[in-house]
């Protein structure tokens, strides 16, 4: 079956089609889409996706907390299916590809499978998870969570968004509130997900394809300095306590922080509050963030103690206040080598360059790693964008993907 | 006329009567004033100045900006009046002091005098002067700009608020559109305004009198860095453009720089605007302000240099652009030495601690300065509050530097 190589036409139509729901215009004439989690575009999506398992005679679950799965049985009913996967809820100001192409590469394989009159032992399973991003409901990869048991259905159903609107009865009212029980019952012998890389590697290393280790460990901590608000023009500077200062010094050191500790440490702050931010008055709060992410855990943690002693230090120095609240922190999550390696091994055997990499953003894989074997494979992301109308792949890149995605799940389906 | 006082009891009487104009609350039972300049609120606190004016037996001209100017004459109707005043209008969350206590203690000299039965030689003035605080319209001191010619009557009364409202019609809607010319044909003998110091220096020095030296030099600048927009997890360190971090080294730096022009040197970020303004996003954008003061012109020249220079660095460093917008520029202004030392010595014999001190906010005396000798007395600010309703001043630092206006007048009526 090494012979069998997807169709990239049919692939990229139902990407087209898909991505017309919520269809959104970039700026330079590129488009994405907005499907934010349980809305009535999300809704249209879910149809969608929905209507073309059925027309590949996949059976259709929907689960307690709206993750859907599209069943295509193999050869023999007692052994558990291979799962692809992932999402297509979006961003507020997503893209075609993040989330979706998994999902749509997923039935691809399928219909390449069935056109070609293949049987294989193993069932093939094709998922998309409730509110992976996290744009509407937190925490973001809610469905795959609550789906692997991490999280309880009906805490996750009392989520509320910014609105007050309930999870629960906005899943209710899109029609998607399942009956399928919720931690699953059986899980799957294994689960690849196909995805954008959502970064630069790939392109900047001009590589095809990212045979993914694991999921950064990720630490989010919100920083508030408190000092003292006062006039910019009649305050001294040995009068002042001034909070912005001491989070500028704190900023540029996470810069030093992340290329002493090096590897995969990676250090941001990408949202700063300032009040009362005026020109001529020196600030009485900053608050910021700090997204530190490691795939080791050893070394996040050196991270972070490095950052919040330094802060610690330099507000004491200045007479401020500073306290931490942690926004979100998971540890890394490692994939099995064996996993790892038949990524790699295929994507070589079809000929594509390949490296190992971690993934830097959060998956439904990462929850699937939980419960089953599980890898992911990674295309590269045109100028590393994502989360943005402009993202793309190149569809050769696409289509390589698909093609090892397809060798994976054959092999999977054969053991 | 040396034993000539002022009654601390009227003055504070015509502060919280004035007050109660606007009167808004602060958090902790404090309360201030909220009277945006030609707003209805300012136009019922100039009646009642002006009626105060006008009990006091004083003339009151208005002119083409909306400057009120009561005059009480003296015994040689040739010489040219001593002026005493500020302003009353207020910023949102104004005090009570700021601005008005130089108006109102210009009326209770006047009523001083008049109580006495004393005749000067000099008549006597009180002014306050339009849009001090440039709250609704820009620029700030606006009205005594006008009034000494540094700002054409037409051009200010077509400036407009956020709201597009125009100057000249808000100022005809409140009454104030008065006819006397602008910029005024005769300019008093001299210029003396009493404010609250703003800050914290005569506090910190447990001072009574700051015989001000002149106005700080004013340099605000809009940098703003651009960068490329990625994602937090998946972007190595090296393949970033984070304008984030540039922005803080140049925060930080600004620190150093204060610190090592010494001086009078100040330096504030204040205001800070990050684009898009998420945790897991390495910005595209961040905007900040940078405001730098001195007294002298060539060290305030020098810091903007430094600064200059060392954000352009390390936003090439970053491969960040970076564009510098200038928001406001004032040279220092330097206030007869005759002026601060009459201010000085007249303080002392009163009995009061003194130092010379510069003013680090502008104020309408600054525009005075240009046309007539000046000088300013300052009174210290509890905890250096200011454009805040915990804005205040003990009442016998209020007595103290009423005094000493009252003792500077005299002098100059006499000469």
């Amino acid at each position: 079956m090494e012979h069998l190589r997807i169709s990239i036409d049919r692939l990229l139509e139902r990407i087209n089609s898909l991505g017309e729901i919520g269809r959104i215009a970039g700026s330079k004439g590129e488009w994405g889409s907005a499907r934010l989690a349980l809305t009535e575009d999300d809704r249209l999506g879910r149809d969608l996706v929905v209507s073309w398992m059925r027309d590949l005679g996949m059976t259709v679950s929907v689960d307690g907390i709206g993750n859907a799965i599209g069943t295509w049985p193999g050869s023999d009913p007692t052994l558990r299916p291979v799962m692809m996967g992932s999402h297509i809820d979006t961003v507020r100001t997503g893209g075609r590809f993040d989330g979706n192409l998994g999902v749509l590469a997923g039935l691809e394989i399928v219909e390449t499978v069935q056109r070609a009159g293949v049987k294989l032992q193993r069932g093939l399973q094709v998922a998309f998870f409730t509110d992976e991003e996290g744009a509407r409901f937190a925490p973001d990869m809610l469905g795959s969570l609550v789906y692997v048991g991490g999280l309880g259905l009906e805490e996750a159903l009392d989520v509320r968004d910014s609105d007050g609107a309930r999870l629960g009865d906005e899943l209710a009212a899109i029609g998607y509130a399942g009956s399928m029980p919720c931690p699953a019952v059986v899980f799957p012998h294994a689960f690849v997900e196909l995805h954008i890389e959502q970064g630069p590697v790939l392109e900047d290393e001009r590589l095809t394809i990212g045979a993914v280790t694991g999921v950064q460990g990720i630490s989010w901590t919100e920083v508030t300095i408190t000092g003292q608000s006062a006039h910019a023009g009649t305050t001294p500077m040995r009068l002042r306590r001034d909070p912005m200062v001491v989070a500028s010094q704190v900023i540029a050191e996470s810069r030093a922080v992340a290329r002493r500790l090096g590897g995969t440490q990676v250090a941001t702050t990408g949202r700063m509050d300032v009040y009362p931010n005026l020109v001529n008055v020196v600030p009485a709060r900053v608050t910021f963030t700090l997204d530190l992410r490691n795939t080791e855990e050893e070394r996040l943690q050196q991270a972070e103690q490095a950052m919040f002693s330094f802060a610690r230090r330099m507000a004491a120095e200045e007479g401020c206040d500073i306290t931490f609240k942690s926004l979100a922190r998971f540890e890394p999550v490692q994939f099995e080598e064996r996993m790892i390696s038949m990524v790699e091994r295929l994507a070589v055997e079809l000929g594509h360059s390949v490296r190992r990499m971690p993934s830097g953003a959060g998956h439904d894989a990462q929850m699937l790693a939980r419960v089953c074997p599980t890898s992911m494979i990674f295309v590269p992301s045109i100028n590393g964008l994502s989360h943005n109308p402009a993202e793309d792949t190149a569809p050769a890149d696409l289509e390589a993907g698909a093609n090892v995605l397809l060798q994976v799940v054959l092999q999977l389906a054969d053991e």
